[in-house]
């Protein structure tokens, strides 16, 4: 069966992007821990992030570098922390989040709430400052 | 002033190493979330990842995928988790975090405690399964 995110991908069920290539499609993550969370994936359905073939490997930390500057320029932060755990949805994910303290950075906070539309302004926002 | 990790690079502070090359250090963290947790960093004192230039940050992630590989051989986990905030040391570093659920990679839970003796092993250990 097609992971969550291969139908993000296929556009089964709808997403809030903030960049995509061939290759890797990045979207806001929609319990998110913090303004601007967002997630970045492979669209090769692959579950372990260290078990993508290094070249796809390395072009997806290079994609996630650009999403995570335009992140750094759009939203009020001291910086944006990644984090890769993977055991929830079996399909590689890089979460980026925007922090100012280590403890914004936790999968126990509460999840933040936005509407639709400041969904869709936040991913339009982070989209319109890729280089 | 130096940071801690420049003075790990430099030897002036010792440390359990696990792999290293001629830019990159990885060395057991000694207040360990698990067993096997190991920092990864660039010897360049940095603070930022992002800020990394992209080639030292591709060769990083490269480097940071065979320490991966190798706690995955060595250490009883699910998988190995990755996490980078780096708020406290202004010298970016990359935790891996052997993790069998979730909630095990969490800068909030008591950190492990071993012996000089089994950090030693651990490092051992995994360094002799690095690729």
């Amino acid at each position: 069966m097609a992971s969550i995110f291969t139908k993000i991908v296929n556009g089964e069920i709808p997403s809030y992007k903030v960049a995509e290539n061939e290759e890797f499609l990045a979207f806001l993550d929609v319990f998110p821990m913090q303004k601007g969370h967002t997630l970045v994936i492979p669209k090769q359905e692959i579950d372990y992030l260290f078990d993508l073939d290094s070249e796809t490997y390395e072009r997806l930390w290079v994609f996630t570098k650009k999403v995570a500057h335009a992140i750094d320029k759009t939203i009020d932060c001291t910086r944006v922390g990644v984090t890769v755990l993977g055991l929830e949805v079996p399909h590689a994910h890089i979460h980026l989040v925007p922090i100012v303290t280590e403890g914004d950075l936790s999968f126990s906070n509460p999840k933040k709430k936005f509407t639709e539309e400041e969904f869709k302004n936040i991913a339009a926002t982070i989209s319109a400052a890729i280089d």
